[in-house]
């Protein structure tokens, strides 16, 4: 009997999967050249789709890498000369964070105790910085960052760049890709997709910013640096050789949400939230790891558990339900449960009838 | 009807790709978490098979990023203070070197006209390389470099390490990784699989060297430095979301290939290169590009046409048999035919015989 994935990437493929890779290896995609106009048509189309998704403007480039932590030093390389700011309340938001250390930059961190989030008003980015780096979705506590928030701080920061991780959210928060400089996902999360693709969506200001720091003699880096992944992006192509078959699984399966309506998605998808916190919002031996309602994760829920949450853990995966523990520290005493769009309605109630 | 694919990668299919994708897909390892038991148990399987099928020493690491190219990037960032050497005779060596550069380097190339290679006594090492780079199969234009030569010349600079690209030759040389320090491949060329994936072998010498720049304070990168990629393959896991698909379909098939038998496979390989070039040596309207017979790539046949190789090109296409054009300044008059594992030798006796 097959199992039905409730963890936060990898996670449950998307219903269609498997009619999308059939068509992949019935139409011997996996063999033609990268530098093809076959394979251009299934960059383009995976493009098209996105934008319709998420609502790209024309002038952003859509480009791909092998996963979204390359995307963390990428931005960081391209985009950042001397002085970076992050918000910091989990383990990814921190390993952003640590890629700018390591890259030598000055690296400023706002850091929150696990479980808390960030509100526009509290936040100061320091003068120097020139890019602030937001995890909108922090998937190791279930934190997230209100678009509304996002949008306030880049306001009053105009001349800073902003780069928004959204890879365990994409596509649920409602962006504003007009405003955002640089906003990147990957496809394992919310895409029901196998790993291996990242996916870095970026505007003429980041262009114009790593090809300044190019022409000041300082090195971007080698391998897709943003002005070569750029060029080629325009072209429907990629510098090096891509995953094909995932730019091709993506483009049709966001063919198929725009099919649903990016719409109709947010709103089951807020409504499964809703039902999934509510769930445990009074139930003995559960307490809801984020107090702030506002600041908790549409798309992944943490909750701590009285008992050792193997124990709950062991007992749905008995019932072929298989939920993620907590992250780090959280491992022992938190469940985390993901509400991505390949998980329906029905499955939440059957998990949540089984807690 | 389908196609059959002789292009040097994205290429044709392992003939049991697709049964090895069902099972992928049978077993849900699409929703496997990275960081369990059961995606270590296929990263240690697909580790043991390389190990068997090329002879990669218990000491070396194995370890996977999103391409080859990025392995050009991270080589000379983990492995490279102030300078490296280059033998460059085509696009690809030409990119190594670039990347080289790009990250600033002092980087030394020792070039040679496209069609032309390496020996042994004609390479001078500068004094100051710490690192020797060699395209051991120049994919633009169909060059190989004798593993004896490699072994020769990395003997007579013991103290100087190498790392060799062997994107699309392996697991075809027998390079002694007793002997080489780093070497890497991609999997869309010999393994036929779908591209993705790239896979680097290295060993402690590697290691030591990328931890000395990193406590003199030099930045070795963020993402995929060695040191944290080497920590991450000795326990089977990845310090970024892998490509899992590519893992597992990696190691099936480099297993079906030990069941064959690396030997067998290395013969019928030779003998299919034999085929290939003894069809062109004095058939009119083709020239064999690459002069000296020991230089010629056995895996990458590029062969002159006296028309314009568009011609052939599409002749072929309507009999469903692909094959591709020159690189570069080769593409209007020439042929590239691959000579890969997933092609039989029937299928390479029915293309000689349309041509």
């Amino acid at each position: 009997m097959s199992k039905k994935y409730f963890t936060a990437g990898p996670a449950e493929l998307y219903p269609k999967f498997s009619e999308f890779l059939q068509e992949f290896v019935d139409k011997q995609l996996g063999s033609i050249s990268h530098r093809s106009g076959d394979f251009k048509k299934i960059y383009q189309h995976t493009d098209e789709q996105l934008r319709i998704l998420l609502g790209i403007p024309e002038e952003n480039a859509i480009m791909f890498t092998g996963s979204a932590s390359e995307i963390w030093e990428k931005s960081i390389q391209s985009l950042v000369e001397f002085e970076s700011f992050h918000l910091v309340n989990g383990s990814f938001s921190e390993k952003y964070y640590q890629y700018a250390l390591a890259l030598q930059k000055t690296a400023k961190a706002f850091k929150k105790p696990l479980g808390e989030g960030f509100t526009y008003s509290e936040i100061e980015v320091p003068e120097y910085a020139e890019m602030v780096c937001i995890t909108q979705n922090e998937t190791s506590t279930g934190v997230q960052m209100r678009e509304a928030d996002i949008h306030k701080l880049k306001r009053s920061n105009a001349h800073k760049l902003f780069s928004i991780d959204i890879v365990s959210s994409a596509p649920i928060p409602t962006l504003d890709f007009k405003l955002m400089d640089s906003v990147f996902f990957s496809v394992q999360k919310n895409f029901g997709m196998p790993a291996g693709l990242g996916v870095w969506i970026a505007n003429e200001k980041c262009l114009e910013k790593a090809v300044s720091l190019k022409e000041k003699g300082l090195s971007i880096g080698a391998h897709h640096d943003l002005p070569t992944l750029w060029k080629n992006a325009k072209n429907y192509q990629n510098p090096s050789t891509p995953n094909v078959m995932g730019i091709f699984l993506l483009g049709k399966i966001a063919e198929d949400m725009n099919k649903t309506g990016i719409d109709t998605i947010r709103k089951t998808n807020a409504s499964n939230a809703k039902k999934i916190y509510q769930h445990f919002e009074n139930k003995e031996g559960y307490e809801i790891f984020v107090k702030d309602p506002d600041l908790r994760s549409k798309t992944v829920a943490v909750i701590n558990t009285s008992s050792p949450s193997s124990h709950l853990i062991q007992k749905l995966k008995a019932e072929n339900m298989i939920i993620g523990s907590g992250y780090g520290p959280g491992k022992d005493n938190q469940i985390r449960i993901a509400n991505f769009i390949s998980t329906s309605t029905e499955d939440i109630e059957a998990l949540l009838e089984k807690i």
